[in-house]
């Protein structure tokens, strides 16, 4: 690779909302994408929410010309909607499904059949290293009672720990997607400090698009206003993130996203808005780089108090999941109880029709309490995993602290800081 | 790092069949363990089958003064039932739970409840990178009618893709576990090809052991003698597999497996055999070590083989699944006509109460079909990921070969071989 490498790499990332059968002019729109896409030929680009197979094989045949390379990444029920376009060859591909993904008896909210997941893909470009993360995390249905608060964060370590460690030999890391997390939400802080990712809409010095870089604003005809009203220029759930080793040196040179339309046309692409990155690889001299546990003082700090908020709120989940098993298990003696009442009612003559119509419903309320109660199990297996590793990784980064003594410091004035809000 | 660096290595390896309530002797024989691993005082000691966290706990308590660092990997609704202590610091943790594992209806075999995953340690040991793996795949309880064949394939793809994806920036590669796959296997010689890794009973010149090496032989008094008839040494099931990228060299000076008995007194620890090996990591002149894709012609066309093998394996579980879905689609829809056919008899009179005690059984039906559908569809899924990924892989492998004027007269021989073999 020569010294004056330069590498110049434009993306594109859209949530599609592509629900067979429920979301609007679904047809036209992935056309529409389509021809978009072809136009503007993208290095890359990342899509999520393309629900139907059929529409990725679509937009496939289409793009084949521009975009030689593809991938659909399958999970679930469903599938996780997850799919990219490249214009370079793909040297790897696997993917990630989360552990923890919503509850299925929600069926109304749907998450859970769609296996939500993050797909990786390997590219060598000019013999650089490209790491490239598409991902979807479970959606957001309530801000204020949020009950998968807990799933989210869970799906926000996963993904810090599938870039982390598989991303050890890459030049440079690029995660694009729906994060449905809002820039200073708790899964958002926690992905940002592990990984060392930025983000391209704080970095660039080049944006043009929506009001804070919003990727689901008011002025999009498909979004449900009545959702966004707190939020009077929308919210900001989809981004472009990524970093490049010592070495290397990654900026944003643009960020643009559409504005509640098509580019082209009048009608929006998705009830999400596109982001459209220019980025730009190059040399750098080699520079110690900090992993997460071997950052500067400030960056420890920040790292430590984040795995602690984490490590609280799995732990509030865990408590709540557990609370369900133990709710369940007591269902299920209840039905047991029914069951042998019922039998000796049936056995006994008297009210014998009335027991044998509800034998079956008993039998059905046993079934049901012993899946809701192995779910829960499950969930409470796959938070106090996330919240181990969470564990073990805050001993790590408290010892590094420790060890410092710059670090000492910090830590007494974070210390302070932390007793006064305490007492507060 | 010194250029004489060396550095020696001793692990223990044991399926440790703790089974609450149902395994003989547990309580006993995890005390015994705990005592000898003590005394052996081994680098890592990595298990599987510890079903009972209080298990581990005891051990945990017990090994503490020898092994400071440890780890139980929380997975599924029962566990993984993977744990590890090990005598240096754990630098990270993850962890991945395979995507396919078994049918939640086989409650009698009960590999669904587990949560059957793959857990990574990363250690720092003067300097040197050691990425430990330790693993617990589908059991197989029919050789010759192996219904589970699809689902162990699959998690020895998703095993090796893991291993390889985080594994990149490791000096050495360790990976101990109970794969459940004779040395032979499909799924055992997918993983060798793909990851590259080598099997420490083939590779040591000091072995002394079970014959053949086996890991579960007939004189083990709690295996299952019939089950072992077809195999009079037993058959070899737990590994040991390791490999050192460029710039190291690794080899197992000895390896010991006990042989159905305790190694001090009368009754085994477990119904599988333990594993111990002593492996040497020195430096060696950095050389060319060739990744899957790009290695040599003969080497090439194996990964090949086994890819297409592994590719058409998957491609009939598949069918299967879909078959499995269909049916129960089918099913559903009998179950709807039912219930509208019971709910006219319920209005029309007649036989009004035989329809009202039909009414639950029916909805019943109707419910495990839906459970049986959406679990099959999810099934059907997993393998075309597995089975998609495959397809990726042999397109580059075949890629990586035909730009290889050496591999023609290989490939060439191959198919002519392949051919003969067709015509028979």
């Amino acid at each position: 690779m020569k010294p004056n490498f330069s590498l110049r790499l434009r993306i594109f990332n859209l949530n599609c909302w592509g629900i067979p059968y429920l979301s609007k002019h679904r047809g036209d729109r992935v056309k529409r994408l389509g021809d978009f896409l072809n136009m503007e030929s993208f290095d890359l680009a990342l899509l999520e929410e393309v629900w139907s197979e059929q529409d990725f094989q679509y937009l496939r045949q289409k793009l084949l010309p521009t975009y030689p390379a593809s991938h659909y990444f399958r999970s679930g029920v469903i599938g996780s909607g997850l799919c990219v376009f490249s214009k370079h060859p793909i040297q790897e591909i696997t993917q990630h499904v989360y552990t923890l993904n919503g509850y299925p008896y929600m069926i109304h909210h749907g998450d859970w059949f769609c296996g939500k997941a993050v797909g990786l893909l390997v590219l060598h470009l000019s013999g650089l290293v490209l790491n490239v993360y598409v991902t979807h995390l479970h959606a957001e249905y309530n801000r204020q009672k949020d009950i998968y608060l807990a799933h989210r964060v869970a799906q926000a370590w996963e993904l810090a720990q599938f870039i982390h460690h598989t991303s050890k030999k890459a030049d440079v890391v690029l995660l694009c997607g729906d994060l449905n997390l809002h820039p200073k939400d708790l899964g958002c802080r926690l992905l940002k400090e592990w990984t060392g990712l930025h983000d391209a809409y704080l970095e660039t010095r080049d944006f043009k698009g929506s009001e804070e870089g919003c990727t689901m604003v008011p002025e999009n005809c498909y979004v449900n206003q009545r959702e966004l009203q707190p939020f009077p220029f929308g919210i900001r759930i989809d981004y472009v993130l990524y970093k490049a080793v010592s070495g290397f040196y990654i900026s944003c040179k643009t960020l643009r996203t559409t504005t509640g339309r098509d580019p082209h046309s009048g009608t929006p692409l998705s009830d999400h808005e596109a982001l459209m990155a220019t980025l730009c690889v190059r040399h750098s001299p080699p520079q110690h780089t900090p992993s997460p546990t071997h950052g500067g003082p400030a960056e420890r700090s920040r790292l430590i108090s984040v795995l602690k908020e984490a490590w609280a709120e799995l732990d509030l989940g865990m408590a709540q999941a557990r609370w369900w098993a133990t709710f369940a298990g007591y269902v299920i003696g209840l039905g047991l109880l029914l069951l042998a009442l019922l039998c000796a009612l049936a056995a006994g003559g008297g009210v014998r029709e009335v027991a044998i119509m509800l034998w079956a419903p008993s039998v059905g309320l046993l079934l049901g309490a012993g899946a809701v109660y192995l779910f829960h199990m499950q969930e409470a297996k796959g938070l106090s995993r996330a919240r181990a590793e969470l564990q073990h990784m805050l001993g790590r980064a408290r010892e590094a602290h420790d060890l410092d003594p710059e670090s000492q410091a910090a830590l007494f004035l974070g210390q302070q800081e932390g007793d006064r809000s305490e007492e507060q």
